[in-house]
């Protein structure tokens, strides 16, 4: 198998090259074709630093298909993402990346912890959208990162905090376009990027109910983790409708 | 009386005017000529969110002539402070200053909060000095903020923090060079900064043991409020030896 085409051709067992990580929502295997990867997404989940765990029914499946339809569209609006096809119900096929260790937060809306710590009611609409870097490290709970610690931890380059910041706002700006007419608003979410062969910063990862925060546009309701973190129930039918929603044809980059 | 000069003929208690502000470690006066304030520096001192209460045997005298030797050199180098003169032994006289929200912490090696959060070693160096911004919010416990906070919850314009961004690595600079040659290394200290009656940025509040973290160049020993933090003994003795040490005739400036 030498393309992407091959692979295609295959089922994703057959395709399963060494386990490169496995975390709580995915895992991420080699495929014989150097240079992609096999993403795997998983129907556990887990909150507050691993300390609740569960199983969404079908998340991995829901996910897999919200993801790609979401990252497809931004490859439509111009930004690269690690994204290259969808194979069988659960798996993306993803160009290999090599994984910076910080991750970008947008918020247009306060929720969970901006609105804890910085005294925000719930649901109070941000003047101007809040971008935070996060050091994704379990064991030190995923603290929070400036551009001046990035730099000192040698974690990315000045241009590549720059790159981020600017990739961080423009991802917010489309998604905001296309979630906004489907009825979702979009309140936060988590973003992370990684180098290509050639060091240039590529969007990776996922864009799902598990990384985002949607709340219906009309009643407020919340369609995203938050109904497993916060025990709402409806937790699959959250994941449905987002699903549903996400893939309505509704006029693109408007 | 009209000027400084009339103010600083008088004794302390003579000009004291309206108590603007009491906190742990100063008290804040108006004074009778405009623009003018009367800085008190106290023996008392917290740490840990206030939970943690004492009182350090003079430490406001040491304070008060530590944190004017510092500022009046910052200004030596042309950093504008809101100092103007000491007065009596526990006083200064400072001009009025609209402060902002926002504290600045410059960072050269890992102490404190830095080295829990992000794992570094205490006494780590920092391979670039870390700069970060805390909301002054006792009731939030001072929660860390970034330009984007800063904007959203208009704390200050986006050129204001260019300029605390220059200034507290200006001081960062300075300080060390001045602090270095007289033994004290220069850990970590935070600043804090308002606007005068034009709007311009100045540096306010002290530099002190209680502000700065200082640790002994050959020895490593804390000489700062961690002596009290940590209850590791001769509290006074340290807020001492730094004055002894401030005071010494070394070359200015390099």
């Amino acid at each position: 198998m030498k393309s992407v085409k091959d692979l295609m051709m295959r089922q994703p067992d057959e395709i399963k090259g060494e386990k490169l990580y496995e975390g709580k929502a995915k895992a991420l295997y080699r495929t014989p074709v150097d240079g992609v990867m096999l993403m795997e997404f998983k129907d556990d989940a887990t909150a507050f630093d691993g300390k609740k765990k569960g199983t969404i029914v079908e998340k991995g499946y829901f996910n897999a298909k919200i993801s790609a339809i979401l990252l497809r569209y931004l490859e439509e609006c111009g930004i690269q993402t690690h994204f290259i096809d969808q194979m069988a119900e659960r798996y993306h096929l993803v160009s290999e990346l090599d994984m910076l260790s910080v991750e970008v937060v947008m918020r247009n809306i306060a929720a969970g912890s901006l609105a804890r710590r910085l005294g925000f009611e719930e649901g109070q609409v941000m003047a101007y959208p809040i971008l935070e870097f996060y050091y994704k490290d379990d064991a030190l709970s995923d603290p929070w990162l400036n551009a001046s610690h990035i730099k000192a931890m040698d974690l990315a380059t000045d241009d590549e905090v720059l790159c981020l910041e600017e990739k961080g706002r423009q991802v917010n700006e489309y998604l905001q376009r296309f979630l906004q007419p489907r009825g979702l608003q979009l309140v936060d979410f988590k973003l992370e990027f990684g180098r290509d062969s050639e060091g240039v910063l590529i969007l990776g990862d996922e864009i799902t109910p598990d990384t985002c925060r949607f709340w219906d546009v009309g009643s407020g309701d919340k369609l995203d983790k938050d109904r497993f973190r916060q025990d709402l129930g409806d937790v699959e039918d959250a994941y449905k409708e987002v699903l549903r929603r996400v893939s309505q044809e509704v006029p693109l980059c408007g």
